[in-house]
């Protein structure tokens, strides 16, 4: 799954029947930090996403392993409304690591060579 | 999905028979403005899609989710004619958040400290 | 699916069993002008292309429909040897968009205002 | 399937009801010396994968490929925390290609012309 | 399919179970000319490939197409191991379509006019 942020809709008349009374928005895929990145993809929605929202976004045939969207020609899926991201840079990562190791080194240090 | 043109057709004699019958078109990937982007596929048309027409074109196992393509060896289908497209910017979506939060604010700051 | 030529032939003695009799080509992508793309792939043959002839190339689990491929480690297939190809520019559309609009706008410049 | 390092956590209360009790994972792909790339994805997880740790992450149908995920629009899942990578750069292919070779020659130089 | 060399393998005590038994294989792209290229799969083997070995890889559903990796997480596998390629560069098929060509013109223009 990516995260993106819900920026439209689409609507078309002519379609596969089988697309009947599925909503279709454009999704810009976005960063940890929200920020757009290049990506844009059309998806159908079934968590009633509004504009301006971020969500997560299924693609391939996971998207359609729903209720709503099964059998239907649809390739990318708003299946999820982001409330909260929890992440750590590789750098916090690394801090971390030093900071459980630093005093394991130091008690070793201070233990006299047997 | 992503958005595209057709800009074309291919003829194909020699083919796997279960093409027999089936339109293949060249549709070119546009971004949001309809401006072209690099990505060009040879797609199946279900909706009669005509040469200058913008679509929306699902990939993968989607592209076999209609009475018309099942069971063929197909990889991307047109699945609608767009009619209308309505999106916002990122800068759009930001401008709507400030001009939504800053008279909240006005109001906190004009309400007397308790 | 995508356009490509077929440059070459694989051959391998060792392989998972279902692949027994298949035979495996080079397909170099092409752009609609025929000149090579940086993607090359080695795709199963149904059609009996030939070193040289540009062909359509379908790839994921579309590459498993039809009869000789079925259930076989594949995930690209060569499924059509292209004919013709019929297409048009971004500027030729937008030429002949103009053409269809410029008469009309000269007429409604000539209709008296009522 | 590729390598990445688990780096954070998604919540999401709206969601699709088939999304219930899986947890979602950050997760940013890295190299085989576990430098971070571009590429981050939300996946599932089945092996309660700690953040900070190395993992496996399948992505496509192969993602729904266990009990947990089953029939679930779930696109990408860590499959396997790794313990080991044990591997060898094309250069170090190159060197014990040689070292297995010039002897051979030097065998080859050493025999009387016949 | 793409090419690969067998750069490696993963270790994994912790995974999904039904990854069980499974030999899990570092592959590297290779282009026609066995250069390394970017891309960096960790891939099932089922061909028993060894280190440094040119083998085709298949990606997605159809690397599951074999009765050992049946329903199991696993979106890239080893299928074969490559004997030998034989293909052509773009000007070595333009060169070959020139040597045909010239002599038919030349026959042509040696023809009395009729």
């Amino acid at each position: 799954m990516f995260l993106g942020r819900v920026i439209g809709t689409v609507w078309a008349t002519r379609k596969e029947e089988r697309l009947e009374g599925l909503k279709l928005m454009v999704v810009r895929e976005v960063d940890l930090e929200l920020r757009p990145q290049a990506r844009t993809v059309i998806a159908a929605d079934v968590v009633q996403a509004g504009v301006g929202e971020v969500v997560l976004v299924s693609t391939g045939s996971a998207a359609r392993q729903s209720p709503l969207v099964e059998k239907r020609p649809v390739d990318a899926l708003i299946m999820a409304v982001v409330d909260n991201l929890d992440f750590q840079t590789p750098e916090a990562l690394e801090a971390a690591y030093v900071a459980r190791r630093d005093p394991l080194l130091a008690d070793l240090d201070a233990q006299p060579e047997s």
